[in-house]
C-alpha cells in the first residue's frame, strides 16, 4: 500500500461497522494519498464494502465490545479488530490508527500493542476543546491520574507538537491548568510542575492556565493531570447540558418565549453545537509510536473520514517524529 | 446583646462599607432575633448607620485589602474590621461572622482567629451551587488542595450537617466526586476515601458522584479536595460565560435572531442568573468553632442581609455543635 496508511478498526463505536466503512470510502476518495487497512471479520466487511481501491481488509474474527475490561480485553483478544489494528502499526504495515472503540480500549492497546515512544512515561489522551476565540488542546483528560510533574512536562512538549504540526499554530502556548495565576499557587504537583516548565527550553510556556480564563483564554494547549482535565471536559460538558435544558424549559413556560425561541433558532442551535467537543474531530492519543485518532463512540460516516483526515495530519506533520526529536532536544535535562 | 449575635466586617467588599450598613438595617428589621456587632472605624459608620436598634459598632480602625497576603495580614492587621469580627467569636462576644472580605483573609482569620473545632483537620469553604434539580453542596472548593482521604470524610460529614440543619435536607445524600461510577475508578486519593466513606455510618454516602452527572444528578453535598473543586467551580462560572457570549454575537447576526432575542428576554435573563452561584447566598467556611459566611465581593444590601439571615440559620440550626457531635459519635472510627 502506498502513501500513507491507516489502520481503521471496523467494529468499534455505535454505528459500526456501517459507519466505519462509509467513512473510509469518503476517506479514500477525498485522499489520494491515503491508503486503509480496515480491520475486522471480512466476510462481513466484503459485502458491504465492495471493491473500493486503496482500501484492504485485514482479517480480524474478534471484537472488544464497550463494556469489557480494557487491559484484559486487549491482553485476551488478540484477534480483534483493534489490537490487529494496533498491531498493524506496531509491524509497520501502517503509520496510524482510527477507532471509535471504547476509550479505555484504545489506551491500552495503544500503551500495549502500539507502544510507547521511548522516554516518554505517559501518553496521553488529548481532546480539542471549542473556546471563546480559538479551539485549545486538553492533554491530559483521563488517562493518567495521579501523575507527576515529570509527566505534565511531556504533555506540554506532546500538545505543543500536535498544535503546531496539525493545527498549524506557529508558537503554541502552553498554559498549566492552576487555581490561580500566580507562581505560587497550586498544588504540590502543580507548584512542581510550574518550576519544571519555566526551566525547559522547547516549548512556549505562558504560566498558570486560571480555570476561570480557559475557555475565553489564549492558551493553545492547557496541560493537567488526568483527574483535573476529566473533571474540566465534564463540567463543561454536563453545565452546557444543564444550560441547554434549563433553557427549554423556559421556552415552553409562554406563548412570546415559543416565538422568540422559534426566531431565534439558528443562535440557539450554533450554540449547542459550540461546546460540543465531538465535533472537533478525535482525540489524538499521544506519546505513543504512532498516529492514534479516538473517534467519539457515536461517530457517523463523516466523523470517521474527519478523524481518518486528522491521522492522515498527524502522520503528514510526523507528530511521532517531532515528539521523539523534542525528547532529544532536551536531552540534558528534565524532559 | 439579645439572640443570635452575629459580628459583621463593616470594611469586607467592592461596595463596603455603605452595602454592609444597609444589609445589617435590613437583618436587624427583618430577625427580631439577631442582634449584630458591626466591626469598623466608628467615626465612619455612625454617621451612615445613625442609630439603629440591635446594632453596635465595634470599634475597628484597620482594613484587610483584596490583594494583602492573606496570613500575614491577619496576624499582623489585629485592629482591622476583618479579625476583630473573628476575635468577637472566639470570646463568645458573637456566634456568628459575616464578611464580604477576600476568600483568603476569611480562611486565614477563621482558621487563626477564631480556631478551628477540635478534631476537625482542615476547615473548608462550601458554596451552594444551583443543579438542575437542586442546589448541591461543594466541599472543599479551593480552602485546602493536597487533601488527605481523612480531610475529604470530615468534609462529607461537615457538608451533610450543613445540609441537614440550615438547608432542611432531612438525609442529605453525599457524593464523593470521581471521573467514573464504579468504586475502583479515581486517583489514588478517590480511592481510599471511598473506601472510608463506605465505612463510616454517620451520613448516607450515596457513592461516586461522576462529574458530568454532578449538576443534573441527586447529589446534596459533593466532596472533593480543595483543587477539583475550584476546577470544578471555575469552569461552570468560565462555561456559562462562554455560551452567554456566543449567544450574544449569534443574536447580533441577523434582524431575525435580534427579535427573537427580544422575545425570548425572560427567558434568557433566568438563565443568566440559573449559574450565578453567587446569589444563592454566602459560602459557610464549615470546620471553625463559630458560624462563619464568606459573602460575595460585589455583594449589595440584599446579598448581606441574605448572609446575615445564612449565619443565623447556622446558629439556630446549631452547626457547629453537630459537627462536633458527629466527631464524638464517630470517636472509635477514622474520622
Amino acid at each position: 500500500m502506498n502513501g500513507y496508511v491507516i489502520a481503521v478498526d471496523a467494529m468499534g463505536g455505535d454505528n459500526a461497522p456501517r459507519a466505519i466503512i462509509e467513512g473510509c470510502r469518503r476517506a479514500v476518495r477525498k485522499f489520494p494519498d491515503v491508503s486503509i487497512l480496515l480491520c475486522g471479520p471480512k466476510a462481513m466487511i466484503l459485502p458491504m464494502l465492495g471493491q473500493e481501491e486503496r482500501i484492504e481488509i485485514l482479517e480480524a474474527p474478534d471484537v472488544i465490545g464497550m463494556h469489557e475490561h480494557p487491559m484484559l480485553a486487549v491482553r485476551k483478544k488478540t484477534e480483534s479488530s483493534l489490537v490487529k489494528a494496533m498491531l498493524a502499526v506496531r509491524e509497520g504495515r501502517a503509520g496510524a490508527v482510527v477507532s471509535a472503540g471504547s476509550t479505555g480500549a484504545i489506551l491500552a492497546g495503544g500503551i500495549l500493542r502500539v507502544g510507547r515512544i521511548p522516554g516518554i512515561e505517559r501518553p496521553a489522551l488529548a481532546p480539542i476543546i471549542p473556546g471563546a476565540n480559538k479551539p485549545f488542546l486538553l492533554i491530559d483528560c483521563g488517562a493518567n491520574v495521579d501523575c507527576q510533574a515529570k509527566y505534565l512536562l511531556q504533555f506540554g512538549l506532546m500538545g505543543s507538537v500536535y498544535m503546531q504540526s496539525v493545527m498549524g499554530v506557529q508558537v503554541p502556548q502552553v498554559g498549566l491548568c492552576n487555581i490561580g495565576t500566580e507562581a505560587e499557587k497550586g498544588d504540590r504537583l502543580t507548584k512542581e510542575a510550574y518550576g519544571l516548565f519555566s526551566e525547559q527550553k522547547i516549548f512556549s510556556f505562558a504560566g498558570n492556565a486560571e480555570v476561570r480564563d480557559v475557555p475565553t483564554g489564549d492558551f493553545d494547549v492547557v496541560v493537567c493531570d488526568g483527574f483535573v482535565g476529566n473533571v474540566l471536559l465534564k463540567t463543561i460538558e454536563g453545565t452546557a447540558k444543564l444550560m441547554m435544558g434549563n433553557l427549554r424549559t423556559y421556552v415552553r413556560s409562554s406563548l412570546r418565549t415559543k416565538i422568540g425561541a422559534l426566531l431565534l433558532k439558528p443562535a440557539l442551535y450554533r450554540l449547542k453545537a459550540d461546546l460540543d467537543y465531538k465535533r472537533h474531530g478525535g482525540a489524538p492519543l499521544l506519546g505513543v509510536n504512532g498516529a492514534v485518532v479516538k473517534a467519539h463512540g457515536s461517530s457517523d460516516g463523516e466523523a470517521i473520514e474527519n478523524a481518518i483526515r486528522q491521522a492522515r495530519l498527524m502522520l503528514e506533520g510526523r507528530v511521532v517524529e517531532k515528539i521523539r526529536e523534542g525528547l532529544k532536544e532536551d536531552e540534558e535535562h528534565v524532559l
